[in-house]
């Protein structure tokens, strides 16, 4: 085993665009055997090689039969899903996938935290396998796409490189991560968090299931069967590289009609809990003059963290709001609020914090800062306080995956594509953010309508599942086949 | 029975400002009796009868002792009241009640509401009552002057009128109105509103207790003994007049250093229920143009309202408000604030409703209304509804009972009064609204600290409670001497 060829299949050894610095003229000669080696494939047969979107199709709405939700429309998959994770339903779609990956030639590890990892083996399998990966289990309330399309997706990349009897030179696998959506036992993207080292082993096996049940992680890992024997860690079970096709869960590709999203990195978002106070008081016998409204200072905050964002290209919104005591005809002297802020630069989130932090304090005094104030009465004040929640540094992915992603997906979406083919950066958290400390990675993203998840009534229609397995595919060949150069370059 | 006479004395057939158009010469002949009439008493002589301010502290802190809340101070009497309507403690409260007027020579009548009425009889007992009246019940976390001082500063006037040795020419008295702070059994005023005929027996009867509870108003009523024989009515038991001395609940007496208000009215206000309604979407991944946000728009809807309600005189306040779904990175779809507006002017608040119906719609549709949306990224839009949840319009007081509460106020203040007796009209509702219904009525306000009411550390402070309780006793001297005189008048 070649130590620096592994270091460089498992990317953080690897600096960010190392790889496309090396360009050796291809090979084009052919083996004895009647299988197609990557390496040995023109970019136009690399493009040529199709996903075949019915069976994808076909296949993800089968599985879905397995922790159905709520209908929402007429189609015959009109139909939301509640596959909590690790519940029967789950297990049911686990032993589909460990059933038909294997029926595929690979071999199917299960680590400690029920990640399952189906390996297709390559001609040499002394580097860690690239990899397709997401989830299977969604929200309670949620949709058909979210997470497994992403792994639908990788089978129907297996598929296809075993129907063109495709051979890579290094292995190629799927990942079915293990509770993503933190919905059931409540941290988000726990298992690739352990699996990367960013969350205890013990941490994720404790958590208690929602909704005041006694199950935990580990007893239900158990009960399904899924407790594997592997070590969850990114040491033991390295990975070459990952790349994650998901539906986008906004509506920025659909509105500027976008058709695939080369995911550059993840936002920056910092949570935290605002909480504004002032004193109760009677709606009718106080005057706005001797008022400390909470209730008037919290909107005032929250629609200044709205302009204040917006003017820096950072988002900022307010999705939970509790007020106290709770009476039609009391000013509330209590409000606490969430603020979720995010951007795609760390440094542009840390600005936007220290701006509000101090005009918030401004605000609730009752001076004028900017419009905010300019008209009304001012009161007593109000103070404010802010509590830190959860802080999740931006994560960039790499520029050599991002690029294969968006090189496949003009392949397939020919010349015309400027507009067709965006660098977007993910919203939202995904099993690829942990992927990415340790291993070259990169997301798909494709159209969901009116940009709608975490809902029975997501969807992503059959062309453009099928557009993002494409990508998928592609992505996946183009950096085995760079891989592939690399290893060969390193060994010459 | 004068009928005619009965009119003036129940108030509906006197045209406002007709007592005071009467201007006799005053009669000084001294009677055989040893008590002093009212009749023969002179404006000195009616300024110096004085209530005794700390046998008045003494009785009120006594009765606090049924139906304790929390404590807040270190004080003997710093301690909230926790005595609900028609409780056991609230049972002791009426039988000491009950004892202490029957002790002074009153009759007491107890009506279908458990309305009691302690009588003290007059030379003639032809015309109906001028009552002092308020109520005993509390919050459940309220305080020790809310309601309670009124009816003891009642008791103190007859005490002191029985020192005195004073005969009214007509009956004086004070009530005791059942449940008017609807924490228990939930309409406030509930049993004066009967007696008005707003409020069908029935109804009140059939309050069940909040709280889990099966107890309705009637059988409580009957569990203390307290369900009375006479028909709750202000045809079968009318009021001449009726005067409430009440701490103001609010902070305008004591940020402007006055003493005594002389309640003019009640502010009209009206309820209502917003529904904002947009579409929930990830916060990280849906941008700000794309977004329909309902809790960033009942932002801008609140801000407004205090704004527009500030230009015109009049209040809106927001004390509830709920959202869905509630999850720190969903922007919530729906959210439905309360919206509390009032004037002391009904015109004036139908054209504040008129304007936000009219603003609110377009600032949730992103149209820049005066500097809302002026900054920031306009959106898809929200809807917004209104629903009317209570409509209660401005009461207007006798205004020869006001003037009585003021000229006592002024008496007792001295010549330098001007800024210290204030002519108010109360935010929130009293016993008083519909006592003035059918009857002349006006209500004197005492400064309580910091406004702050309905809470334990409610506080008015022995000068205050006794300048109420003597300023009550004046006014009703006062009303007294008028009716007499009218009476007289009518009779010539």
């Amino acid at each position: 085993m070649n130590s620096t060829l592994l270091g460089i299949a498992r990317g953080p050894r690897l600096s960010r665009g190392a790889i496309s610095q090396i360009r050796p003229s291809r090979l084009f000669s052919f083996t004895q055997w009647r299988a197609i080696r990557t390496t040995e494939m023109s970019e136009q047969q690399l493009a040529a090689v199709k996903i075949n979107r019915e069976r994808l199709w076909r296949d993800l709405h089968e599985t879905c039969e397995w922790g159905k939700g709520e209908r929402w429309g007429e189609g015959a998959t009109d139909i939301g899903m509640a596959r909590l994770t690790l519940s029967d339903a789950d297990k049911q779609a686990r032993d589909w996938f460990v059933k038909t990956t294997e029926s595929l030639g690979c071999k199917v590890k299960v680590d400690a935290m029920g990640n399952i990892f189906a390996i297709r083996p390559g001609k040499q399998n002394s580097a860690a396998p690239t990899y397709a990966g997401s989830h299977m289990d969604t929200q309670p309330t949620g949709g058909r796409y979210d997470g497994i399309l992403g792994v639908h997706a990788g089978i129907e990349v297996l598929k296809t490189m075993k129907d063109n009897d495709i051979e890579t030179e290094y292995p190629t696998g799927v990942i079915n991560w293990t509770n993503e959506e933190g919905a059931r036992f409540p941290i988000s993207m726990v298992s690739s968090g352990v699996w990367a080292g960013a969350i205890p082993l013990e941490k994720a096996y404790n958590l208690v299931e929602v909704g005041g049940g006694k199950a935990t992680q580990k007893s239900e890992l158990e009960r399904i069967g899924y407790l594997g024997e592997f070590e969850a860690s990114h040491k033991a079970n390295p990975i070459g590289a990952h790349f994650e096709l998901h539906i986008e869960q906004g509506p920025i590709l659909e509105s500027s009609g976008g058709e695939i999203g080369a995911v550059e990195g993840v936002q920056a978002f910092r949570w935290h809990i605002i909480t504004v106070k002032g004193r109760d008081c009677h709606t009718g016998t106080t005057d706005f003059q001797n008022r400390s409204d909470a209730m008037l200072t919290a909107a005032k905050l929250i629609v200044h963290s709205h302009n204040t964002a917006a003017g820096l290209g950072c988002l900022a919104s307010t999705g939970i709001l509790t007020l106290k005591p709770g009476s039609t005809n009391t000013v509330p002297g209590f409000v606490r609020f969430s603020l979720d802020m995010r951007s795609k630069d760390d440094a542009k989130l840390q600005q936007l914090e220290d701006i509000l932090k101090t005009e918030f304090a401004k605000i609730a005094a009752g001076e004028q800062v900017g419009l905010v104030n300019a008209e009304g009465v001012k009161g007593r004040g109000c103070t404010v306080e802010w509590q830190l929640d959860t802080d999740s540094p931006a994560t960039r992915f790499h520029e050599d995956c991002v690029t294969c992603v968006e090189e496949s997906a003009k392949d397939m979406l020919g010349i015309n594509s400027r507009n067709l083919v965006q660098r977007m950066t993910s919203g939202a958290g995904h099993d690829s953010v942990y992927t990415s400390r340790h291993a070259p990675t990169s997301m798909i993203f494709v159209p969901c309508r009116d940009g709608v998840s975490h809902n029975p009534a997501e969807y992503c229609s059959l062309e453009d599942c099928g557009n993002g397995a494409q990508t998928l595919l592609g992505a996946m060949l183009r950096l085995t086949f760079k891989i592939e150069f690399l290893y060969q370059f390193a060994s010459d």
